[in-house]
């Protein structure tokens, strides 16, 4: 298996590890970027290994319908066809299936979808989820789930369930006949425990590489994710990577790791810093505000991005007034270095022994 | 005066030159890059010195609207403002007053404007234009001039010359008044010979620190840009730099360095980059053609920049496909190295000699 993971130390439940794959390590716990279609949104890869990232999020779903997997096999993967040789994991196109529900057909065999781009009709199974993986090369491939929706009956909960550990069965499968890629498995069942425990035992009981844990953060309750998570963790292997699929705000992240869990994605960082708001260590700034018009300082006077230590929150607002997407980018700059500081602090502080004060400061400035 | 110019080689009428300025030293023949509202549209400011811009264009009239002469004087001006330590040269809202002709009222006094942004209504008169572009802080000012639309008659042809002449001793006066920043005069006289000639004759009669030959590329034909070009420039004076403004075809501006033009500005190179349209030196090359959806190469082979380095044509036209504004981005990269490649060879080929088969190669490519 092309994954090794190494326990650093353990502290409560938080853990501090280290995730050995071919394009790289990653330290964790730590949160990945997200390149929905074949780029982290206005980000060069240099400004990405910039920032520290150390592993980014592909869609497959989005990158079969473009570029297809024909142009990933041309270019050997998706290292060589976007320029980023670190690693990559890759989501299976199971929150895909839950988020386009517009003309979905959910059978045993897998998941009929329309394109959001043409409208065309797709079937996605576990193994064409696989060969997409497989055709991307992505140093994570992710098990294709059945992500349930929030609120969903006992029994609709227990088939999504159950098509989920048939669906792992299947990928695990041929997953393992294209190559060596590490796997995870991704537990479901919805916001009840014991579908959650169920399906955790169904899901562990595999030769996965690591085990995610899907449909949460699905709009749900922010108790609910918590108390959920908190009740899945335990039934996840020690020895295995965890990640949880959808965690973007700082909050949620320090009581994820509280929780056990090493690794999140979410297109929040990015997607807020194209609507202005910058993430700090006091809380969310609007970059936008009046009162910004004659600051001469940064948006965070500690930070050490390209964008704090070149500009001021004058120039940002002022781009932002005029519509320029250099302060997009230069938001989302400050945002992913802020994501990937806050994983360095957080895995420091695990190391140190600290963690509990630096999860009681983020929590004071955010909820 | 804070300005210095060294000729280094005249190679017929060609010129290699050397532009001391208080931010830094402009080698010439060289094309700006333009930044309109206080960014060239998706640069970084470390981008535009990785591509080797020297100095870049700013628009007094649209940093007047925003932000504004009181956030620019804040910041001690453009530099610190944008954080390009490099030097700028301002444009005086001579041309806005051209193209924004809707609501416009000219008088002996100045122009009444109407804003593209909020339709408010703005007297720009040449002393307004100084202390703009005054508290830019620019390294090169450009006097205040009455461009004349394309195809006016002769007496209003006169009555434009004779407005820029007189704008342009208000404006000298007004500089000078208010610091040593450089300045150059604006040469008009639309497309009559004897107009062209009375305008250079009572421009270069002033004390300018360097010459611009405007109202032309306004939308004539190649033609008469290139003859009227050719008319001017020999009443300008050998010792003082030459700015043709609004040239960034490689064809145009090969020409204008053939009649002794040192200094070019466009939009047209990061423009034509996001919609797609790549400079190449085998002329222009649009990256959306399903041609490239297999190109492993780069958009040009020799190229050094950054996009060329790293990227397939197969992946930008990729985030083409999918709207993506990192394909913009690597684009606009691209095409200013490409511009300020095109000025390096044109004066390393006028230290040479070989400017002319230089010259003859881009026109083979560009017509
Ligand atoms: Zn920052
Ligand atoms: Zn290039």
């Amino acid at each position: 298996m092309a994954l090794k993971f190494e326990l650093i130390k353990v502290l409560g439940k938080a853990r501090r590890g280290r995730i050995y794959l071919p394009h790289g390590i990653v330290e964790t716990p730590t949160f990945m970027p997200v390149g929905t279609n074949a780029n982290v949104k206005l980000m060069t890869p240099k400004e990405l290994e910039e920032v520290g990232a150390q592993i980014i999020l592909g869609n497959a779903f989005h990158l079969y319908l473009k570029p297809g997997m024909e142009v990933l096999k041309f270019h050997g993967g998706i290292n060589n066809f976007i320029g980023w040789h670190k690693p990559v994991l890759t989501d299976s196109g199971g929150f895909q299936v839950f988020s386009l529900r517009e003309g979905r057909k959910v059978t045993d065999e897998g998941v009929l979808i329309k394109s959001p781009l043409d409208g065309s009709k797709h079937m996605i199974t576990p193994e064409l989820s696989m060969e997409i993986q497989n055709a991307i090369n992505s140093d994570i491939v992710m098990a294709f789930d059945y992500c349930a929706e929030p609120g969903i009956e006992y029994d609709k909960a227990v088939r999504a369930l159950e098509l989920t550990t048939k669906w792992a069965e299947r990928s695990l499968k041929r997953i393992r006949e294209l190559s060596d890629q590490a796997i995870f498995g991704i537990v479901q069942g919805a916001f009840f425990h014991d579908l959650r425990e169920r399906s955790a035992r169904e899901i562990t009981s595999m030769e996965f590489d690591g085990f995610a844990i899907g449909g949460l953060s699905v709009g749900e309750e922010y108790d609910i994710t918590l108390k959920m998570t908190e009740f899945t963790v335990p039934f996840l292997p020690e020895n295995k990577p965890r990640y949880f699929m959808g965690a973007g705000s700082p909050k949620l992240i320090v009581d994820l790791v509280y929780n056990g869990v090493d690794i999140f994605d979410s297109v929040l960082p990015t997607r807020v810093a194209r609507h202005g708001q910058a993430l700090t260590w006091i809380g969310k700034l609007n970059i936008r505000a009046a009162k910004f018009k004659f600051d001469k300082s940064p948006i965070e006077e500690t930070c050490t991005c390209y964008t704090c230590k070149n500009f001021s929150r004058s120039y940002i607002r002022h781009l932002f007034d005029r519509r320029e997407v250099l302060g997009q980018i230069l938001l989302t700059i400050h945002n992913l270095h802020f994501m990937m500081d806050l994983s360095k602090k957080i895995r420091d502080s695990i190391e140190e022994g600290t963690f509990e004060k630096l999860r009681g400061e983020v929590l004071k400035h955010y909820d």
